[in-house]
């Protein structure tokens, strides 16, 4: 038998979709989940493409989720608009609001958007990117749960707090990095679990504080952030910006929902547009030209580009179809019943 | 004779004023200079501090910075004001369009600064500090000269890119971090070649693109990013965001004045501002006062807050005077003729 199996982008959105709608989540929040973890499967970013419908099946069947719930779009200022997604997904609460963010931006020149009470398992990328598609200039955070202890102390406190930017470049995929502001993304650590191998030095320390190579232990432990004191002060400030700036809470508040139906994943997030036309009018296009000049110099050193490996992974995609493991695939089959 | 000497508040102002006033500033930019130096000094930066004013007025000798600039501020947009620095230090911009910046901020919830064509020698963080001392969360960055390799390059392309983040805390100093997007600010890698002293492992390589420990053969090679790969791109991200977007140059295109009259060290810098209370309304205190939670959960681990060393300098110094390297005096003092 085969270890992988190819889908077409039918295929898969087919597969998502209905894993989604079967387990009870509405049609428009299955629509904007698979057109997330579609498109991050697309650029194999593995750990939170397909594979995450598995948790957010999960999720809803611990009543960590309100699969129906109908998000509700504020104006609170002209540069400010807020979604309160109502204890749903965040996907369909960013998707509705997108269009006043982008409005706003190109109105006031920069607009913030905040997403409350909202759960959140998906790469921030998708939405970054959708803005850059745009013209606009972006920037999303969002906490998680306390997986990551501060630079210099011993237990979790800070979510794995990932930021991603992008920046448009006409003719071209934008300039995007996500990352978590742990050394990795937690759902690496799960995969090391799942594929039993151990991890590299420096990624984690155990219950005891103490580092750790046993991807079991990291997680009953705690990730360590990336950069040393750098990396844990942006934490903490996107901690602090798409939590009590917004009104939500802070990454150690929240937990995954789990079978006995305690936790509550809720939080916030927070994304930033800009649109660069306001800032430099009529000579916008030469000034984005004049940023090629940036990546051209990274690339003549033979150093890469953040999103460069994704973009040629989509690419491929397109041409040839999602391939994903034969044993996520049996599982999504087996959840949409 | 003591190596050092300790200066009153009202000493250290004087004497940077002199040293700005008499090498040619005008009034105006002395007095803004001074600020920023002397609060530096005061929080014992020591890299950042009055040692500054040895390049400053190296600088204006050189022909690299216009002493009597007047910067002219434009209201681009509801939520964006330009400050053009007319190749004058960035200080004074920066303090005469921040009531622009503050208001913008209040009325639309969030506002950008871009700062156009300025010399810019000086810490970040007593600027977005000022701006949280009024309530407000603000964050700042700037290119400099191409001093770091991208991860994964070999030659200089990048600044050293500092971004500075600053949080109101009510009744105490406002949470504040500002570092380089390089393992160090260069001005650490001059403190150790004016010391004689060795670099640790891993700050730099040397104009092969080999690692060194040499600080001589560092100032010729590179700096390395911070945290590999993630540091590189944020640090591209702050030369897009004070660079192209906002109509100025990249990092690799300037370059400090030389005696020859060469170098044109001049670019821009962007400040974000934004009113919790346009987010949260009636309940802002409320959480901001929950923001804490956050800090007092770092303390407890003993882990350090990033600003907690210069904050507490800051009070030594309310009291006790501003001690600085005799050296240092002595050639300030020539300096001021």
């Amino acid at each position: 038998m085969d270890d992988t199996v190819t889908l077409t982008l039918d295929e898969a959105q087919r597969l998502s979709h209905e894993v989604l709608t079967r387990n009870g989540f509405s049609e428009s929040h299955a629509a904007a989940i698979t057109r997330n973890v579609v498109a991050v499967q697309q650029d194999e970013c593995h750990s939170h493409g397909l594979y995450r419908l598995i948790s957010c099946v999960e999720t809803l069947r611990n009543g960590g989720v309100k699969p129906d719930a109908v998000p509700w779009v504020e104006n609170l200022a002209p540069g400010v608009v807020r979604t309160d997604a109502d204890q749903g997904c965040s996907l369909l609460a960013f998707e509705q609001a997108r269009p006043i963010l982008m409005e706003k931006a190109r109105t006031n020149g920069i607009a913030l958007l905040a997403v409350n009470n909202a759960f959140h398992f998906s790469a921030l990328w998708p939405e970054v990117e959708s803005l850059s598609e745009a013209g606009l200039v972006a920037l999303a955070m969002t906490p998680s749960h306390a997986f990551v202890a501060p630079a210099g102390g011993s237990r979790p406190l800070l979510g794995t707090n990932p930021v991603a930017f992008s920046w448009p470049r006409p003719g071209r995929f934008p300039y995007t990095f996500d990352f978590a502001t742990s050394v990795v993304a937690r759902g690496e650590i799960e995969l090391h679990r799942r594929a039993s191998e151990t991890l590299p030095a420096g990624w984690a320390i155990d219950a005891e504080g103490a580092p750790t190579t046993d991807p079991e232990a990291a997680l009953e432990g705690a990730m360590l952030p990336f950069g040393g004191h750098k990396g844990a002060a942006l934490s903490i400030m996107i901690e602090l910006l798409a939590g009590p700036l917004i009104g939500d809470l802070l990454g150690h508040e929240t937990r995954a929902a789990t079978p006995g139906g305690e936790g509550r994943p809720q939080h916030g997030e927070l994304l930033l547009a800009i649109d660069p036309a306001v800032l430099t009018g009529a000579s916008v296009e030469q000034h984005l030209a004049h940023a090629e000049a940036l990546f051209e110099g990274v690339l003549a050193q033979g150093a890469r580009l953040p999103s460069q490996r994704r973009h040629a992974a989509r690419q491929r995609s397109w041409t040839k179809g999602l391939t994903i493991p034969m044993t996520l695939y049996q599982e999504l089959d087996r959840l949409r019943g």
